[in-house]
């Protein structure tokens, strides 16, 4: 395992720590792994917690800020924040409009995040939850169902925009479940990932080997296929994805290209050409888009594509004004 | 060789292409490798233009926009553009003010855009050319002299920042050199870059190795060490750069801790972290730092750092807005 960490058991409050001496805007505790607004919490407005496991970032750290968390909780790497964290979390953003939790499709974060919201409603403050399962990899219905990745971007950026107009804890909900509803994302990987504890690589891959439909936590994907171009590969990813977004009156959609770690820049860029070209043959017209490592899987190779079909509201919410350390733009 | 790419002898077309799909606020023409603002030349506005070889993205072409470049030329991959594409968006920035030539120190860019310089001379346009090269790896006077890396950034932001406040020619020059005297930079890497077109790793590691004072184009570094922690890791980089680094009478320092292309964030937020502790134990106030892919050497693992002196003309400069595709910060 080649990694620039101290040790596996640092690792998290490490990062955190850096992001900390970066990033002004937030307020950071590194030992509890717990991320918040730097200037408290907004009187009357909503709360949204997100967090989960780390080795995802920016993903959730890098979006607390005005306009989108009010705090994240971030769990040992690839392994759920304990709810007494999660605790601690949402009753330091709640100004008594009451919390939403963002929590990604996972049985961990599921239980841990449930049993958090119960807690909080013991302590008088009004929970509601959204749960992200975008990854059409897995079918819907098999396991635990589908797990969240690339989406919860999308969610996090539209709800938070629309906490920040003073809207209340139902509609912020709402605005969240649709934006979930309305997302589908598909993965593939060049190279597995490998975690700090294990040391090495969750799964071996050829040297002309890739994986179809990998999640973001080294779990292998649904099969194996020799490395092809971009074009035919994106191909593959789009047809996986459109086979089940909705259609919604042809509405255009938002875009993630999102590297998973270790796919540098100038592939992202190919990739999202390919996206542009394929999607163009198919009348589906991007309105918004984003490139980059937005939730990664540790030092994997490879990328996600997430799609949203979104409304004028929903777009209009992308463009309200952003200011965390990872996504930042004005009005 | 593993990459998400369509064909080597496409990749930089495709690439822009990319960029040109995700940020309507560059204008690309990809077959040429040229890319400029959107919005046309400025009226009375020093022109700037910076580029060469691809492989490094973002650098340069996402950094064309308000606030910073008018145009970036990209080569082909690790290859300097040549002069007629350097000529051609020189001539395309140059609003009658002159134009400043932002130049990393590598032979076939100084030649080519010295050719360059001179044609534009000839059309009646005035072009000063600042020489970026902070890379302390390379001892000063050694064969073609110290590398351009990260300091490229620094100097793009600040000159173009000085730029946009319509400041005649010299001074923006002045400036763009005095960004370079005050930075220096060390990377080290835990992998090699492969080359589309070679296809196979520049140099080799053993699984427990890492090269200590590479660049940027896959050369191999100034000697190879067993892998350490993060914390002798960054020791032994910063160690290399304040022995080199400006006094200037204590001033705090802008800080780059730059991915190389396939190390994740979670580690390059450790680095910062360790840069953190580090700088704070000799004293040194780091006053804005960026962490992230901002100058890569293709999926190359590793990171460089880079420090620059500043004085307050040069933080206001740093803190103004800035409005590309990869930087971006509102007043």
């Amino acid at each position: 395992m080649k990694k620039l960490i101290n040790t596996p058991q640092t690792v998290v409050a490490d990062a955190l720590r850096g992001m900390a001496a970066s990033h002004s805007e937030i307020s950071v505790d590194a030992e509890a792994g717990i991320v918040t607004r730097s200037g408290g919490k907004v009187p009357g407005k909503v709360g949204i917690v997100s967090g989960g496991g780390s080795g995802h970032e920016p993903l959730h750290a890098g979006f607390v800020g005005r306009g989108m968390l009010d705090a994240a909780v971030a769990g040992p790497v690839f392994t759920s924040p304990v709810p007494d964290r999660i605790g601690e979390a949402t009753a330091a953003v709640d100004s008594g409009a009451g919390v939403l939790h963002i929590v990604k499709n996972y049985t961990g974060d599921i239980l841990n995040f449930g049993m958090a919201a119960e807690d909080a409603d013991d302590d008088g403050i009004k929970v509601e939850t959204v749960v992200v399962d975008d990854d059409v990899a897995v079918a819907r219905g098999e396991g635990a169902g589908r797990r969240g990745t690339g989406a919860t971007l999308f969610v996090e950026k539209l709800a938070g925009a629309l906490a920040e107009t003073g809207a209340p804890l139902a509609e912020v909900a709402a605005m969240a479940r649709k934006v979930n509803e309305m997302s589908r994302s598909f993965g593939v990987a060049l190279s597995s990932c490998t975690t700090p504890a294990n040391g090495a690589p969750n799964f071996e891959l050829g040297d002309r080997e890739i994986e179809i439909g990998v999640g973001i936590h080294g779990e292998p994907g649904r099969r194996r296929a020799e490395l092809t171009t971009a074009a035919d590969t994106v191909e593959i990813m789009l047809d996986a994805i459109l086979e089940d977004l909705p259609e919604a009156d042809g509405a255009p959609v938002l875009l993630l290209v999102n590297g998973l770690g270790a796919t540098p820049p100038i592939e992202l860029y190919v990739v999202r050409a390919e996206v542009e070209r394929i999607l163009a043959g198919r009348g589906i017209r991007i309105a918004r888009s984003l490139v980059g490592n937005y939730v990664t899987s540790l030092d994997m190779a490879g990328c996600t594509l997430t799609l949203c079909r979104a409304d004028e509201q929903m777009l209009q919410l992308w463009d309200a004004p952003v200011d965390t350390p990872s996504l930042r733009w004005g009005a």
